[in-house]
């Protein structure tokens, strides 16, 4: 490891599953735990198997999955009080959940031994040593967090002191510096953490810090000056209260700022992407002007700064947006979209040539269309019969007659969802119907069952996804909702989108793409129509 | 002014407007500006006069206005190239809004000069030079921005320290030092202020900063802590890009923490509703999970942290929430322990007692509804009614004998809604039908209709927020749904939740939950059914 390496423990899985309106089934975090992976972090802290069933199902599944890069890890307390630690029920479930790394949290804040936990300060500091020891003796790199440790440092810097120093003598292979009520000032982040550095070697030292004061990045970046070299946080800085350090800011500052090693260069380019992912998972609207990969960070919208921009980049960006993933944006100009359009349509396989009439045509119905709420960024499948409609590579495989779905509950029973529907194909009528668990599961059952006699290819593709956003939402039930769905064939995994006031109307919308996309790509079935 | 008083500079109007998504009409200005003034800021920013009519507009209305603490200022920039100041349209306007106060930007980074303005560097400071001294002589407090001065510095010290030098020269009152781009690191920030504090009086000093690195809040605190005492930035952190510096969060931070005196201690108490009031005038829902005021920001899920909060709110909170008008809120959610239901219980004035068996069968109830999908940190209202019904507090206020949603549509005409509805009130059956927009507004139609001949209150109340969220989301237009619904009877704003496999059924739930919510917290609605 080179001295610029700084260490990422991401703990979005855990700390960030506690903020609000957090929250992750275990297989929701198994995929964004691979896409951690699989973008090199260090460590990748799962959950804390002791604390609920759901994580005890997550490190159930993880046992199946070979990762790559990351240490998986699992998190918990020190053995409760006056307990040997093979017989207590916390470390027992660490140890069941069979990560090659583990973190336990302890108190090195005087007040909290006294006050929560109701022990003695010596016993503490056993509770500590003994589950460290026990920990490693069973094969486990350790991982100590020293909970409060800065506000027991402030209020008791000698008992502190003696906590960290009883975790290091107790064979922790890391010793993590919390500011757990993010409380803390970056002057006294950086005095206290010198401080530490004279008995604990900097390099097994990290740092976790929360958001309380608008300060949580800044905070790690001035224990890192100091010396520190693993860095704790979550993606999006989703966690309790104001949440926890956000890791893309903290990687981005520390690669591209200071000169630190964090992630390849490669990574680095997807952090967008990332943010991304992992919102769309927690299903929390993705914030804006987060800072290098927020839709806003690179936007640009009073008229100096667009045309000076235009001049030289440099004048109002403080880096190139791609390094991260991210894009400029000219809110008034539609110069760049142009651009993009071309760019996508390259990606996809379609050539728009030197067309720039067409290119215009494109980027003005793409823009009306996210007006009104559509988003293509996150459906290909779409944007891609958007493009073949508008340059004429495209024949409508089928025609919509009438559908209606009717959902019906009584008293006793619960809701059944019933769909009739009927189509024409080149002149030839089909009518049928379907039920379903709901009433789109019900109609796409139905559209399927009247085209397959046309297409048989359609039983080739299933739907893997169903999202729901809802857009404003400022006027009840009456908002106007976005549907994206994910569909596959085995090979291929494409996304459409649908726009209505109305739920039904606007997955009915993506479900035709999905559909049509499946038939487009499919050369003899498109000209089966004509 | 003693030698703690920090100097507050607001800039929400003008550089926070630049926001995307932040639009203020003339009005909402002035609403704003009288708000912040009756608060004690010390500077208001109204706006750039040369820029648009809808600022020219707003200091004409201000005109009328006195403000009793606050300096009103217009914003502009330096006179163009090669012209007298008197006959410079952007110094006319500035003089135009006859405010006591000017902020005029000028040029410190030589790329600026050079390759955006397109003038030679002297001439650049005699842009700047003429245009102060010519404010000076109309009898205005004039302030110098430096813009882009940390990048200026960074690329030609001698060059930014001439354009510092020459403005001090020409009578500015204050000189502002602008990280325009947002890319400069704390310790930057730190080591060139005190550089500038060698030739310029700190005490006239500002600083300004954007938030592209997450870092506006430290880099404003670290210029402070070099002695700088004019801070600017913007009511929560609204501006281009990733925003300004938030001003609550630097008050926050320099009152509550670093001993530095901004506002009177009435006026912090009254920051949660200044973010409040700010955000609402902007439409932008508030960020939850904003420092010191955020809705989450003194929210406790994790139930070692309800417990030790319970027995010493120090333990997880860095500040008591009253101080800048906020309050503590306890989550129950499948992290929960006992003592999230006992709390939240209480907080909704209901006495669980020392019943640990009823508490323990809540709590059971909680966790196997949240095993399913449900989630109840944002759905107090379905909460409340849950502990209700378990302590035996709720009686149904009606029956459903059963409902029926059509949604249909034709090739040409798009979807259309209609809900009919069977219920019965003590006994007598009213059967109704309604339409709406999609199903579920049809649906809310048809069972308002039907309940308001028994319970006329219902007409106090409606939604205001409907989100869905699909649940693992693995098993395409089957997954599980989960519907969020907030409603509103103007005194009061609750949440609820459904969960079902079928959307209908799912929101049909939290429709009925938000509905019983409002009954049974009107008793005599609630005794009429009995």
């Amino acid at each position: 490891m080179t001295k610029n390496q700084i260490l990422l423990y991401d703990t979005t899985l855990r700390d960030g599953a506690q903020g609000e309106q957090v929250n992750f089934s275990a297989e929701e975090k198994l995929r964004i735990a691979r896409h951690i992976d699989g973008l090199c972090f260090h460590y990748i802290e799962g959950g804390w198997p002791g604390s609920n069933p759901k994580d005890v199902r997550f490190f159930e599944m993880a046992k199946d999955v070979k990762f790559k890069n990351a240490r998986l890890t699992a998190f918990g307390s020190t053995r409760k009080a006056n307990i040997r630690p093979e017989a207590c029920p916390n470390l027992k479930a660490l140890l069941k959940a069979a990560t090659p790394a583990v973190a336990i949290f302890g108190k090195s804040w005087d007040l909290h031994a006294r006050e929560i936990l109701k022990v003695s300060l010596d016993e503490n500091l056993k509770m500590i040593s003994d589950s460290i020891e026990y920990l490693k003796s069973m094969g486990k790199e350790v991982l100590f967090d020293a909970e409060h440790f800065f506000d027991g440092f402030k209020n008791d810097h000698r008992y502190a002191t003696k906590v960290l120093k009883a975790a290091l003598k107790a064979g922790a292979d890391k010793i993590v510096l919390c500011d757990t009520n993010g409380g803390t000032m970056p002057q006294e982040i950086a005095a206290i953490v010198k401080k530490v550095s004279s008995f604990i070697p900097s390099e097994i030292t990290g740092i976790h810090t929360h958001n309380d004061c608008g300060l949580a990045v800044a905070n790690t970046l001035a224990a890192v000056a100091e010396g520190v070299n693993m860095v704790q946080g979550t993606i999006n800085g989703y966690g309790e209260r104001c949440g926890n350090a956000d890791l893309i800011t903290i990687i981005g500052n520390l690669q591209l700022k200071l000169g630190k090693k964090c992630l390849p260069d490669d990574s680095i380019r997807q952090l967008a992407n990332l943010s991304y992912f992992v919102s769309d998972i927690a299903n929390i609207p993705p914030l804006n002007s987060r800072p290098f990969v927020g839709r806003s960070a690179f936007a640009h919208k009073g008229g100096v700064h667009v045309s000076a921009v235009a001049k030289n980049s440099a004048a109002y960006e403080h880096m190139q947006p791609e390094l991260v993933g991210n894009r400029r944006r000219v809110l008034v100009s539609d110069m760049a979209g142009r651009s993009n359009v071309e760019y996508k349509a390259k990606e996809l396989g379609i050539d728009l040539g030197k067309n720039d009439a067409l290119s215009r045509k494109i980027v003005h119905e793409v823009k009306s269309m996210e007006d009104r709420g559509f988003q293509f960024d996150a459906a290909d499948g779409s944007l891609t019969l958007l493009i073949k409609k508008a340059i004429g590579e495209f024949v409508e495989p089928f025609t919509l007659e009438c559908f209606s779905v009717i959902t019906s509950r009584t008293e006793t029973n619960p809701s059944l969802s019933q769909a009739t529907i009927k189509i024409s194909v080149d002149g030839e009528e089909e009518l049928t119907a379907a039920e379903g668990n709901g009433p789109v599961n019900a109609l796409d059952h139905a559209l399927r069952k009247a085209l397959v006699k046309f297409y048989p290819q359609i039983n080739e593709m299933h739907l893997v996804d169903f999202k729901v956003r809802t857009l404003e939402g400022s006027e009840g039930t009456a908002a106007g909702v976005r549907v994206l769905l994910d569909s596959s064939d085995g090979e291929e995994l494409w996304s459409t989108v649908g726009v209505s006031e109305n739920i039904i109307e606007a997955s009915w919308q993506a479900l035709v793409d999905s559909i049509e996309y499946k038939l487009s790509k499919d050369k003899t079935a498109a000209k089966k129509p004509v």
